[in-house]
């Protein structure tokens, strides 16, 4: 009954559902406290309260028709205003309901871009490590993604290589920034080489080459960092936001795309678009968490828990003589597994009850991925466990 | 910057799209109460009250993070077996939260079950005329929809043609009853009958078809007729839900998928299942969403309100010698065009301000849709517009 394409990806996706299985398995037996699960970038912050409030508010002080009826398909018009309002006052922009399609997450708004875009075997560039589930987004739309090579120790875009991976073929570029999983953010300067390189290569081969940037972990930026706003750098941009991280709703399926107003044939993209979001099965995004999101555009998670947990676990880990990407921004910190292969390191990690991500997953062998979106407590009870395996392999 | 397929699919959807912008042109000129927009299906009859109600209950009195965070990529498993124990008592089946995906409505369910079972070049067939969407749904996944005609005037599903129409290549037919747009509700023996043809060709061919019953009307049935329990007839079946219609939820993008536990490997597909829908970029359905749902399994949006409507619009129409076809179930009244050309109809229609879709938009020309979602108001005042067409063609 299963699709061939299918059958392969339910293989390539069992390390994380064991992963997955074996954390339930765990907790049942040594008690949820006693496993220390760093696997899944599940918020364990709160949501603010004026998400609750909102709710409330907009259910008892909207006509039930409107709330939860249909829509334009990119989304409530009057959303969409408020969403490209703030921004513009953010950023020094100039953007209209037209410039803005509300999404469910940044997900779906990756596969409606990608479908707006892509024409079959054309390429779309990611730089590794990158967000293993791009591979799934670009197969869905017959794409074939290209990867430019790991950039250790710092993990900063390499774009001398990444210049010679765009060839005439290129549609887009994907980047992330604040990164999932190194924690890495992104300069001005970086933004400003990644752009050269694409406004080089499109001329060189007179083809329009899209940037997109996922932005899940924008508002999740520490030391005051700023993180560049895209389309201030390259003009035919797509960035994909999501409320998921920044106010902790990632099962409401809440983001938006925004469509540069510098790109090119800008308004019939957003058209195309609105199309695919429609045929692609999104239709719209969900109607009440779009009037939520646009009550709480100046609302923020509580950024200090997840600084708080940043510190202790590089501190922690650092000080236990384990090598590590110093994390910027996002809850991801990346770690140079201690042994050969990450794989084998996670499972020495899980003896200690202590869940991690291979690196190999998000196409980085050598490295393991920690999501520290957890509870203080978990990192601090962890730190028996690392040192444990510290002094085991002769770290420290 | 767009690619060629999407180019072909805003064309394609410019009628529908060309009618939306009509019918708020239209509006503005002669006032909203003088436009008879009977194009699009948006419930206008309100949720229940007890939606709402239910909202505010969960917003008040479930933990934030739990509330609004990741779950299992098929739903909170809690929803899904409240779901399978509601189906069980109705329907005598024996269900459990394996056997239940929540969807992003029927679109991101048809999505996915599309994505799980296709592999490129494979046909899918359905039963003219159809929900236009279709088309893209079987795009996105690389397979080739085949249309088995329309049967006027009845409308009831030709399963000799049907045999015909199925080969060695058939992956799944999807059927749609209630049906949109004729409002057709399939009898027990039509649905022996497809199970017949099925199972004979399944055999035949040594293959596995997949039966797709897309049932967002399921709950949309008048005159107590019964709507068959698809997987009863079939066990290759999947039922794609949505409570868009049944709690006119449209805008919130809730629904499930029932894959049967009589379906070969039925474990297996839900496993595909679940990776597909998050591969798709769906993840999970809406959180807060699924908890309203499962709290409201026996609530009802108010029927009667459609029920009159229905016999309203079928009484007037006929009465002024329109062909109109029963509607049984679903909120559409198909109407044969008086003229040969049902899109030219629909322009004489809009001159009286009246707003209805050309059966070709569902595969099945010389017919139109009317949606009777609409207030009650709408239907009477649109009698005069209807009166006066009717009159200048000679049908009274």
């Amino acid at each position: 009954m299963i699709s061939e394409s299918m059958k392969e990806q339910v293989a390539k996706s069992s390390v994380i559902r064991q992963m997955f299985e074996e954390g339930a398995r765990l907790a049942q037996l040594y008690g949820a406290e006693n496993v220390f699960d760093f696997s899944l970038g599940n918020p364990n912050v709160e949501a603010p309260a004026s998400i609750n409030e909102s709710i409330i508010d907009i259910v008892n002080n909207t006509e039930s028709v409107k709330l939860h009826g249909y829509m334009n398909n990119m989304g409530f018009p009057e959303v969409r205003k408020k969403i490209a309002e703030s921004l513009n006052k953010k950023y020094n922009t100039h953007y209209d309901e037209i410039n803005i399609c509300m999404s469910v997450g940044a997900a779906g708004g990756m596969n409606a871009i990608l479908k707006t875009i892509l024409n079959p075997g054309e390429e779309v560039v990611v730089l590794a490590p990158y967000f293993g589930e791009y591979n799934g987004y670009v197969a869905n739309h017959n794409g074939k993604l290209v990867t430019v090579p790991p950039n250790p120790p710092t993990f900063r875009p390499d774009t001398k290589a990444l210049d010679k991976h765009i060839t005439a073929n290129t549609k887009a570029v994907i980047i992330n920034t604040p990164n999932n999983p190194t924690g890495v953010i992104y300069s001005e300067d970086d933004i400003k080489k990644i752009a050269e390189v694409l406004k080089k290569k499109s001329e060189e081969y007179n083809t329009d080459i899209a940037l997109v940037s996922d932005e899940p972990y924008r508002e999740l930026a520490f030391e005051g960092i700023k993180v560049p706003f895209i389309p201030d750098y390259y003009d035919n941009t797509f960035i994909c936001y999501s409320y998921s991280k920044s106010l902790s709703l990632p099962g409401e399926r809440i983001g938006y795309i925004v469509i540069s107003d510098k790109m090119k044939d800008a308004d019939e993209v957003a058209s195309a678009l609105s199309v695919a979001t429609r045929t692609l099965g999104f239709v719209n995004a969900p109607a009440i968490m779009q009037m939520v999101v646009a009550a709480n555009l100046d609302a923020q998670v509580n950024l200090e828990a997840y600084d708080k947990n940043r510190k202790d676990l590089y501190g922690g880990l650092s000080d236990l003589g384990f090598e590590c990407v110093y994390p910027e921004g996002a809850f991801y910190l990346f770690m140079k597994s201690p042994v050969e292969s990450d794989k084998e390191f996670c499972e020495i990690a899980k003896r200690e009850n202590i869940l991690i991500v291979p690196g190999s997953a998000f196409g980085c062998p050598g490295y393991v991925r920690i999501a520290y979106c957890v509870s203080n407590d978990t990192i601090r009870n962890s730190m028996s466990g690392f040192e444990k395996i510290s002094k085991s392999l002769g770290l420290s």
